[in-house]
């Protein structure tokens, strides 16, 4: 059958997996058992249900529930076998390697409970420790070729952009707008399901918030929530329609081959309120303030500072990151293959930038019940200082 | 502010706690402690981060991380309080109560085994048990209410497929056809991110699965998972162009307020071949078997089988429901708020259909490398046998 996409190259997998094993011998660990589908895509290339065992010296295997033959293609790793219950895990494992580890590390911040003390039971006598600090560790920092799909989907979302002065009208529900660009996204390769780690939370594209809209908080700790389609999805773009004059806020994510990019413009019907418009051109200037310190070996919670100060010194404190009492703990987050990973642009996140993280940086005005701006970009760091993956333009639309 | 959405009616909310509370009284449980949001709103009302703290005795308390105006607004019980952080819950309920549980219930399917770690910590020398299967069980049963958004999601999946022979080109790509049926679908309301309630498995809308994508395998128990767009998301619409002569499987799962329902209907671009043709047919002789016998009262698991007898009667045994040694285990599945609910019309549950289920029934044939084809509906159980929810036509759609 014909491919209609590249399979993660054998290298890349052997060097993440490298950096694992490195941080396997310090903390003295005998091995990773990798369970989550997102970590098994990015240490093995595919993404089909199975276990991943990575023995800190010797060979890492794959085994398979469903399904081998997909898994034996998309994946380079030599070891791809089948599993028919996790239950055999044991008997593999002495099989291959002649005894079982002490001590398992598995990504305790995602597994289930029930499944948690099911491998309990299974692994009895064995250590079962958090791996996900270590696996977060490692993926906090994007090779070339990660880099690669998140300008792809950079370039998504230019188009994803561009669309919206073509088709905006008045009157138009949220919804509706939100349900074209994620056509124009999708078109071009967009995934549409985005990923977050964080329990309960559930990353969505579509974040279109008009007027009022973005005055409105929901469960998510970010600056504004949205009114949504219902309590059942009470953030994103809702059933409001769209009027003349008041800011519009389209924050949304794409997604390429699995890596994502956020991106935050403004767009309004007529003249935008001068309120809103100072309010986007300080979250500009934030941005701009922000960016020209942000290089490799910064402190992440010196950039966070950094921002709030410009922000106080501009006269936004009561909007800035939300309204007083409930304003976000973050100006900015690390994303790739998750919304919510390392770094964070936050208070008490005192590490520096390394080259090769990328991060999203969201500096954003919000207006209780009247409406917010602001803008978002995602960033690489490189050798010198960072570069802007999300390429719209970040002027004021004016329709 | 204008209300674009109802809240969920306070009766709804009342009848869901009693049914709750008599399956914890039947167990000897004293409380439950409701943590995912699905199982907060399906209780509450309101999906803010929560903890829904159920004593079989007294009254119920929503205690609210954020946003709490927001969950003031949304739900309609009467103790809804502020809290900022889970260790706070034991003092909560001891002022509140007098005292704290010997042994709470925590649906710990879903929760993550480091929340579930650190609620043993919390709540030292009480047994945590898992409150899932009761809170399935009372879920499994829907109301006249929720019955009537399923009705509305199926209003929606009828406009979906109308749109499908209006824009289908030869050449255009599964996911392309996908990003348009999604607008027209988030056009009219639908929330576009699905629920499923298993570790590692994604709920999405858009399987467009086109000739030899509809003979692919992928992770999840599926009679197909089709091509999908890379191997970070191996399943759904994907980059192939949508040819002549191929059968076009769309299996689009529309989400009103929560609320799911799924359905399948087979296009064409031309005429179909008689072997995809016939073995459409043969789908929907089989669910008109099953959907004859389908009434309050009869097995799940007899259900499961008389769909197998036919298939097997009709020649069909290599093909239904996935490849040999891929079948599914099940030839339909509960639905709601979740894909993945009570019933599951398959072999081992053998317990009865009841007034008020709701469940999807997909009889599919796979024809490994070449296409699949198939019907799918979503049922409730009414009192005199059941009622189709999804009322798109299902005859074959030749362009």
């Amino acid at each position: 059958m014909k491919k209609y996409y590249d399979y993660l190259p054998k290298e890349e997998i052997k060097r993440r997996l490298n950096k694992l094993r490195q941080r396997m011998k310090k903390k003295g660990w005998e091995a990773v058992l990798v369970v989550q589908n997102v970590d098994l895509l990015y240490f093995s290339g595919t993404m089909q249900k199975a276990l991943l065992f990575v023995p800190v010296e010797g060979e890492e295997i794959l085994m398979v529930k469903r399904d081998i033959e997909r898994a034996k293609g998309e994946s380079a790793l030599k070891e791809v076998i089948p599993l028919n219950s996790w239950r055999e895990v044991p008997t593999v494992l002495n099989d291959l390697y002649g005894s079982i580890p002490k001590r398992i590390g598995i990504e305790l911040d995602v597994l289930p409970a029930r499944e948690y003390l099911r491998l309990q039971g299974i692994f009895s006598g064995v250590e079962i420790v958090d791996s996900s600090p270590l696996i977060m560790d490692v993926r906090k920092i994007k090779s070339p070729y990660e880099i690669d799909l998140m300008k792809r989907a950079g370039e998504i979302g230019q188009l994803v952009y561009a669309e919206v002065p073509k088709v905006l009208k008045e009157g138009m529900r949220e919804i509706e707008l939100a349900g074209i660009l994620e056509e124009v996204a999708m078109r071009h390769g967009h995934q549409s399901y985005l990923r977050m780690r964080a329990f309960n939370f559930e990353a969505f594209s579509w974040h279109v918030l008009s007027g009022c809209a973005g005055g409105m908080l929901s469960y998510i700790d970010a600056p504004m929530g949205g009114i949504g389609l219902s309590p059942a999805f009470p953030v994103g773009a809702s059933l409001k329609p769209i009027r003349a004059h008041e800011p519009i806020l389209i924050d949304f994510g794409v997604c390429y081959c699995g890596y994502q990019v956020d991106e935050t413009r403004i767009f309004c019907l007529g003249k935008l309120p001068k309120r809103f418009k100072d309010a986007l051109l300080a979250t500009r200037r934030i941005e701009a303030e922000v960016v020209s310190l942000a290089a490799a070996g910064i402190s992440c919670q010196k950039l966070f500072q950094k921002g709030w100060e410009l922000a106080r010194k501009l006269g936004y404190e009561k909007y800035f990151m939300g309204p007083p009492n409930h304003k976000t703990r973050f100006i900015g987050h690390g994303i790739g293959l998750e919304i919510d990973e390392y770094p964070f642009i936050a208070q008490g996140h005192d590490y520096p930038l390394e080259v090769g993280m990328t991060f999203a940086l969201e500096p954003k005005m919000v207006f209780p019940a009247e409406g917010a701006v602001g803008v978002e970009n995602t960033f690489m760091v490189g050798e010198k200082g960072v570069e802007k993956l999300t390429l719209a333009p970040e002027e004021l639309i004016e329709i």
